[in-house]
């Protein structure tokens, strides 16, 4: 039996994605961003959503750039943190113990210590009341050699990507393998 | 060290959203996206991206609807056939014996046995060029009652839902606790 929850934002999975960002003064900041996801493949291209009034959002804006950095479970209290202080106050790397490095492609900072980062360009943003929605052209993706699947993947198993879940607020990192995409669903197949 | 992946949709996690709508003759149909995520909090809303080539795509803009059935690692079969057949050819709710039901706020069907679906009113489109992202503000949050926590809240550790990892391909669910959001962090707070 299902129970009405009403209009919430209870969808599952969502992201925990360090956004970095020159502010206007050039300082390297970072935020979570739950409210996000991949959007497009050619080009590729993934949403962050902001709310105006965090520190994070004027330095997009200036420099038509952001990073994504994926937070995981080793680093979570690290995580957590970029999204509970503001950047607007301290210096989030200097307390964390972060490393910001500049992105190759854009005009923005990732996160070293991340195993998984995505620099992308500003492409669109779309407001949608209390966030604006950043569209970001992804310019490069960049994984630890040693969290990629046959040289070439970042294997969620090794970069254990963190999970949000909106209501609970748990986070959570991937589990048990079930299988492989365009490949479980073959048993269906002589039925259709 | 990082090793450069190029321009790729390699972020993580991605979710397996089975994207339900009635096609334009009135038949519920459902696909599976995992380019998507939650992207506004006042209204709720979250983007689907969907190829325009694909049997859904006329349906959500006819109706202006649509739903997003979470899929959960026991239905991970039938989720995986939803993202492998076209309901232009068959019958997917006929093939998997998965169950639609006409939404409560919207015009458009979600699938009984998922465990969480949220119902979408179709707010915005954006032409990412092969992609075009729907923005749907939520109207209702449905959650089977056995896999709330508190009575309120979505389990992650009860809906199990599943997590797409791209360039693996592989299906992964939800794993160890980490912790909670906005305490976690606060080991760093004494520092800021």
């Amino acid at each position: 039996m299902k129970k009405s929850l009403g209009p919430n934002t209870l969808a599952q999975p969502a992201p925990v994605w360090a956004v970095g960002s020159y502010d206007e003064s050039g300082k390297p900041n970072a935020m979570i961003a739950a409210w996000g996801g991949i959007c497009g493949s050619d080009p590729a291209c993934l949403t962050v959503s902001v709310r105006p009034s965090r520190h994070t959002y004027a330095g997009i804006l200036k420099h038509k750039a952001f990073t994504v950095s994926v937070s995981s479970a080793p680093l979570a209290a690290e995580a957590d943190f970029l999204g509970m202080a503001s950047g607007d106050k301290v210096d989030k790397f200097a307390v964390t113990g972060l490393t910001p490095v500049k992105a190759e492609f854009v005009d923005a900072p990732y996160i070293e210590e991340f195993p998984l980062v995505i620099e992308c360009e500003l492409k669109e943003t779309v407001d949608l009341n209390v966030h604006v929605m950043f569209v970001g052209e992804i310019k490069d993706v960049k994984c630890d050699e040693d969290k990629l699947a046959d040289g070439k993947y970042p294997d969620p198993e090794k970069v254990l990507p963190l999970i949000f879940s909106p209501g609970t607020r748990a986070y959570h990192t991937v589990g048990e393998r079930i299988g492989r995409g365009f490949d479980l669903g073959k048993k269906f197949l002589k039925k259709g």
